[in-house]
């Protein structure tokens, strides 16, 4: 299988090393032929470290003259409706970066035209493909805590992401769009879909223009009653970045995934630890070899269902509901209000 | 001083033995003269192993009798109004349990009626006087996490609290008006005063009648966006109760109190953890120490109160907002929108 990439950026350096270890395990089939940047020196750059034969400027003309197979858009937010639709109009499935669009619009029109055209479309929303996420989710299907009604996905930190991502500071929507919405999504895959959302926002750091801290409060149709909480104000020690922590409570027992990667299953009378943590591949460095760890999963999960025709846990459908969460969140901050869904 | 108490039910046990403790204190200089019950079986019993002389199967009686310099009024929810009513006709300083009153408009008139009688008031609020709560509210004094944007106040148990107090599987109105009205104060004692709030609640166990779990969102002046939840369908190991966990977040730093009365404080490259334990007092017995501790404290700040003729920090009139949070907590419940004060 031949796939492309375009945009050669900070976070597009773990999807590039991952898709290098699958092209150097033979059995996963799969290798990119081409990498893209409209800074045609990044591209040369990644192309030369990771041993890919092509390097472009323009994604257009990669995916005209390399009729890939597919094309893995890890650019930022602007580009991504403009690069999946000309996916769709070359006929190339497209696995686009989060967040996937600005507006639940942009969403629904990238999602149609990939429909339109036939081809997959998968949002690259890699958090819940981090292992020990996986193995909450693993002891909630067991039944560990029989049927939940409570569940809390918190994700607080003092990490400097701006420092890597200066744009970032910029935006005025910043972390419900950068990682509230990994959250969410987390808290789909958990609890299933919601019927109401109420959040509050606040800036605390100052060099930040948008918002740095958000508090949700989420009804579930299962039942779940969720609390998202995120923060990249949070002064504490240890560092807690980049794990994302959980609390489920259910009728029999309780779930936790406690920082250090601690799953705690524990009922009235029992509690066990499972240490939890990803395996540090080799190209992978502390403390992000959870999330490196988790775009080599969804990579995989992309191969595989593209090979077996069907669609992907995160695909661009699928990805509507954790968008429409997510301007939700900022609506209901707007508002002071609740936002009811469906 | 010399003090008289109405009710002589499952709490009114700490009650009893505080007021003995400081009787056996001959520094507190206060003592119970009489205690009355309408089940005058429960009063005499109690008269007789707290050596107190007189007792009462009516309060009017009592204190027309005894004319005491106070009335603790230990009884439940249903006749609050009544005995505090009694107590500003009769010119009696009075402490009342919580809940103070089934509406906000019983409490205000509750409060007026004392005011316009010259007499204290004080809600017997226990919760901000547990000694882990106040080291956690010194710290903050302290300025250890500088201006505080983050607030958690939890409370999740599963002990059973309906062996105890039966009567409370019965209340349409549950954990919030049992429990919650704590944590509300709680909140109100760290962050300040309310001007909006959100509460979701559910029933997880099928004995109770009202909800057990609520989780409520709060917008505080003070720029605190408070999380504040509980539960008694919570099944863990060890078992949390009666433990109130804390998590407060500021510009500089982070204090939690953690399960096993852990105070731990931290900032970046900065973590200190200290016990904060109550005393075990020699009446007192695990789990229920802190409670009783805290007993004891209010009943000691109660007595000072009245000597310097000044008015508690859980008056009447303070506990009016205390109570405003509680019926709104109910009322965002029902319509499922956020209601906003002041």
């Amino acid at each position: 299988m031949r796939g492309t990439l375009v945009g050669c950026g900070f976070f597009a350096e773990n999807h590039l090393n991952a898709w290098t270890a699958m092209r150097e395990t033979p059995l996963e089939g799969v290798e990119l032929v081409a990498v893209c940047d409209r800074d045609l020196g990044k591209a040369e750059a990644a192309a030369r470290r990771f041993g890919i034969p092509h390097f472009y400027g323009d994604a257009e003309t990669m995916l005209a003259e390399q009729r890939p197979d597919f094309v893995d858009i890890a650019t930022t937010l602007p580009s991504h409706r403009a690069l999946v639709e000309l996916a769709a109009r070359q006929g190339v499935p497209a696995i686009c970066q989060k967040p996937f669009a600005a507006s639940l619009e942009d969403a629904e029109a990238m999602v149609r035209a990939c429909a339109d055209a036939g081809v997959q479309l998968m949002v690259h929303e890699n958090f819940r493909w981090q292992h020990p996420l996986l193995e909450v989710k693993r002891a909630l299907d067991e039944g560990w805590v029989g049927k939940p009604f409570f569940g809390r996905v918190q994700f607080r930190h003092g990490f400097d992401i701006i420092a890597n991502q200066p744009y970032l500071a910029e935006d005025e929507r910043y972390i419900i769009m950068d990682v509230g919405l990994h959250l969410l999504d987390v808290a789909r895959f958990l609890f299933g879909e919601a019927g109401r959302l109420y959040c509050r926002t606040a800036r605390v750091d100052p060099r930040v223009r948008g918002e740095d801290t958000a508090t949700m409060l989420v009804d579930f149709a299962s039942g779940v009653t969720g609390v998202v909480d995120l923060s990249t104000a949070t002064k504490t020690e240890p560092e807690p970045f980049p794990e994302c922590l959980i609390r489920i409570e259910g009728t029999e027992g309780t779930i936790e995934l406690d920082q250090g990667y601690r799953l705690v299953l524990s009922r009235t009378g029992h509690r066990e630890v499972r240490p939890v943590d990803a395996e540090l591949l080799p190209w992978a460095s502390r403390p992000w070899h959870v999330v490196q760890d988790s775009v080599l999963a969804i990579q995989r999960h992309w191969v595989d269902c593209l090979r077996e025709g069907r669609e992907p846990d995160t695909s661009g459908a699928d990805n509507l509901r954790t968008l429409e969460l997510t301007f939700g969140a900022y609506a209901s901050a707007e508002t002071g209000q609740a936002v009811v869904f469906g």
